[in-house]
């Protein structure tokens, strides 16, 4: 999916809400422990509820590594499920990933080509090299951790000045334009994200913290806008796990469709 | 595996080699393609020429990753196999992961409880709360990326002052004894190495970048090597890719052997 593509969705929508897919068997609805693959089944029923509101889901490998090859197998057949069913989501594979050069091409390999994602998200420690092996797929993405949204933020990314996560989006803009790159600007900060539109006016930005981790969509949605909205604002867990009985699904599309409503708003003012 | 027991293997073996097992489908022996799981195969044979002379293995997940369900499965197997087959071997998940909190927690659970390795690599740049779920496990370490050894290295591991690969080291310490924390290093940049140690005395160093990527092992021992020895050196693509044919095995094996003698020395002069 290119950059239009996504705006027209966005603009289809009236949303720029992904649903972050941090699936755990210890917190999925008890009935569905039964099946064969609750993990798919959690994700499948979510997804079927909340794909009229989101235009983006983001599975977070993490959950699906710690099944081992089950969870692997859960994310397979989920990624499947989205593309096949709902071709026009934007595929998000929330990795953190970032090694030498051949090894990044062989991630590259395993979540472009293998899982078919639209977009990965990378860390950006080991520099230049250990990021442009993920460029250069057709319509696929980058999305490079900037400034993120936990505590621990502050121990890195806010030494030098200008502080390191401003350096990081500032030298990235040398590797890929606004068509193959996206970072990630945790919503918590949100003050600094006037800063960091003006460093990175085009690229879309990916934002987490916005629900459970307490940031504020107004804030966001003021700051952070641009002429093709450039922003993409992650929920996980106050959608998916916002009801634990039979209903999950139900509720997770309601929760999906306030989140939409209040998305519809604030695109109609600051678009 | 403590740092005792770490200790021990490398007196008992006259060795600090980790093998990297950066294994693919194009690069290994063809004869190999035909059988059911060539990615295990030639890991097991690879293993049982030259665990005589080494003391640690470390497969790269990107490398497993890249094939999917298939490639999951080969590495299930390889870890499964070296653990009931070498239980004195280190096992060194390299997979820099790094995310908030929750997610480093399963991620922790994917490497150290369900695929049972003693250490995974970790990416610093979210800081304390991202690393210190994989603390706390019983003898399982974290490998903290300090200086790596790629060109993109420059980009950001070296702005601001001191460094900010000195300040990672630095500000670590605060969070783990190094009963369970090393850090990476990279062999390229070995005048740095007596930079670290003056920060990092006690902890073991894991340094990739001998071999192919050019390093100096005499520069590596000379100015990292501590009282514990405190070096785990790994070499990949030199020696399990030292030969295409059916005697690839055997081949690393010499590799392994003569790196092995190359320590003998080094430990003798240095330890």
């Amino acid at each position: 999916m290119n950059r239009n593509q996504l705006f027209e969705q966005i603009i289809a929508k009236r949303s720029f809400l992904c649903v972050g897919l941090d699936t755990e068997l210890d917190k999925i609805p008890k009935h569905l422990l039964t099946l064969e693959d609750p993990l798919f089944e959690f994700n499948k029923q979510v997804v079927d509820a909340t794909q009229e509101y989101a235009i983006a889901y983001k599975p977070n490998l993490a959950f699906y590594e710690a099944y081992g090859l089950k969870g692997w197998q859960s994310l397979e057949k989920t990624v499947q499920y989205i593309r096949s069913t709902y071709p026009n989501q934007f595929l998000i594979a929330d990795a953190k990933r970032g090694d030498i050069g051949n090894t990044s091409k062989m991630y590259a390999k395993a979540f472009f080509e293998n899982l078919n994602f639209d977009a990965i998200t990378v860390a950006p420690y080991m520099g230049e090299d250990s990021v442009t092996p993920f460029l250069g797929y057709n319509k696929k993405w980058v999305i490079l951790l900037g400034l993120t949204s936990n505590k621990g933020a502050a121990d890195f990314q806010f030494l030098d000045n200008p502080p390191i996560y401003q350096q990081v989006i500032k030298k990235s803009q040398q590797w890929a334009t606004p068509d193959e790159l996206m970072y990630v600007v945790g919503a918590t900060q949100s003050a600094m994200l006037q800063e960091i539109r003006a460093i990175a006016p085009a690229n879309f930005l990916l934002v987490p913290g916005v629900g459970a981790q307490g940031g504020s969509l107004e804030e966001v949605a003021k700051y952070g806008m641009n002429t093709q909205c450039g922003l993409i604002v992650n929920s996980s867990r106050a959608i998916i796990y916002a009801n634990n009985t039979e209903l999950f699904a139900k509720i997770a599309g309601e929760k999906a469709k306030e989140v939409r409503d209040e998305m519809d708003v604030l695109l109609q003012r600051y678009l």
